[in-house]
């Protein structure tokens, strides 16, 4: 069988990364740009193709041509995947907007860059494109069913259903960072009140432990990093709040768990550095939470391709639409 | 095309319903009966072969002897869809064991049911059969994303994704009754806390009116019909426990939105012959809950089958897995 490789691209508000994949989800070359969002669409695709170009000079390939027949670059890569906030319109391959991506509105991005490139694109939702990516050859390596939650500045998610990703009628399934927990809880910049994310994002740590009132100056929180060194140290403020987030996460993973039966539950972002300090709590409250009825409770695991995840999963969805 | 029938039986607790249905979802022929599951599985498995065979030679076939070769029974039909509570084991067509069916652990059913019949068994659990009854014939014709939300004694539902039922690696999908709204909420039979189903079944609005304490004899609240009706008089209590109810539901079909991002979420069960009485609120609720991100928010509608909806699902499916 051939070696098929696709160049896969996570394109974020601030940086873009770049990649040739192969099909079992190593990163054979990379390469990392800042993306200048504020210059709008326009230049950013040209940046892009660019991105593509040298990409694609730059692989290693062992069939010399191979690919070149689908156009002007792309040494042996079968196609290009591109991961971007969204919403995203994946039949029309349009993001409809972005909060990371101030005034990007209704992009034709995939058709943009195919036409510069030459190569077929698929465009994929970033934090859909990172399940892929766990799913290939990360946490969620051989599941059919499983969900990727990564705990940032909020809470993506992306879910796997018999192997693929749950897209639904509009193209906009999983988030789940906006699955509300607390009826009439504390108000979401989505215009909801009491989402998950409002409560076990990274942002969501730190802003808790500042709504406590301030603190001395030499014990300042600035991250979730320091909410999570200050609860191991006995902090009781930060404890709180950091068991809280880990006890909101566990009864999202209990609705995971009912809502699609997953095997594999990954939890990735910034939260997830925090290791067994987050996944065991995690863990317990889940176990205390799930119900009683059935012994179907999901594995839940830390994420294994850290910031790769989308870059990754963007270049296997790309092959894996080739096959 | 050769007009294909197939039978579908809905097993409940009390009652057994079967039926020779077409594919458009129509009953052409129908029987029903006490199940007596205290007699435990055989019995009833024996009652239900006889079922079969009544059915089957009932059935007005227009093509005499057509699927006699796949059996001594069953004259015009292809198979035999089982809907039955769960959980189920549906690789190896087995109830797990059934709240409704006590004393049932771990039932080979299916093939059973196929060896005293000689026809195919296609094994359902009764919500999914449901939705899939609706999605064929009901409320849900045409879509490829929806969800069925059952309102009775607990929440029962069914989802489909990319038009087929979801299942999920334990094939326990779609238990969206046991979804948590309130953390460290009301306690649920099944371990749980704080389940939709504590707030918003129709057990739950009798039961949480009860709980407001002894009320004059002549506006005794025996059923969720009578608080949708005291409700509607104007009684204060029944007013904001049905009001709570709708609000619950509507925060479900926030977390459906999000999870699935289904087209359609359809109401069935005791509560939904509120009609208007419920949706309305509902909807009200739904729009007031749901994000201003973007314009993903299902329709809401009543379910359009009734109480023939898992027995039409049962022999929707029977068709589906045999063309």
């Amino acid at each position: 069988m051939t070696p098929r490789r696709a160049i896969g691209i996570d394109l974020g508000g601030t940086n873009i990364k770049g990649g040739i994949v192969d099909r079992d989800g190593r990163i054979l070359h990379r390469e990392e740009m800042q993306t200048g969002a504020e210059r709008g669409p326009d230049p950013v695709i040209d940046d892009l193709a660019e991105l593509v170009r040298r990409l694609g000079s730059a692989a290693p390939s062992p069939f010399k041509g191979e690919g070149r027949g689908e156009g002007q670059s792309g040494a042996g890569v079968v196609g290009v995947g591109l991961a971007t906030p969204g919403p995203l319109d994946l039949r029309n391959g349009r993001i409809i907007h972005a909060a990371n991506l101030p005034g990007w509105k209704d992009v034709p991005i995939r058709d943009a860059l195919a036409k510069k490139t030459g190569l077929r694109v698929t465009l994929e939702n970033d934090a859909n494109a990172a399940a892929f990516g766990e799913l290939s050859s990360g946490a969620g390596r051989g599941c059919q069913h499983m969900a990727l939650l990564t705990l940032g500045t909020g809470v993506g998610a992306g879910v796997i259903v018999d192997g693929r990703l749950l897209h639904g009628h509009f193209d906009n399934a999983a988030e789940l960072g906006h699955m509300i927990l607390v009826v009439n809880g504390s108000p979401c910049p989505c215009g909801q009140r009491g989402c998950l994310e409002r409560y076990a994002s990274a942002d969501a740590v730190v802003r808790r432990v500042r709504d406590e009132g301030p603190r001395e100056p030499q014990v300042e929180i600035v991250s979730a990093a320091d909410v999570a060194r200050r609860a191991a140290e006995g902090d009781a403020t930060c404890r709180r709040v950091w068991d809280e987030a880990c006890l909101y996460l566990a009864v999202a993973c209990v609705n995971i768990q009912h809502a699609y039966n997953s095997q594999r539950i990954i939890l990735g972002g910034g939260l997830s550095l925090a290791g067994d300090f987050l996944l065991e709590p995690v863990r317990r409250h889940l176990h205390e939470q799930t119900w009683r009825l059935h012994d179907d409770v999901p594995e839940v695991l830390l994420a294994g391709l850290g910031s790769d995840a989308g870059l990754v999963g963007a270049g296997t969805l790309a092959l894996a639409n080739r096959e």
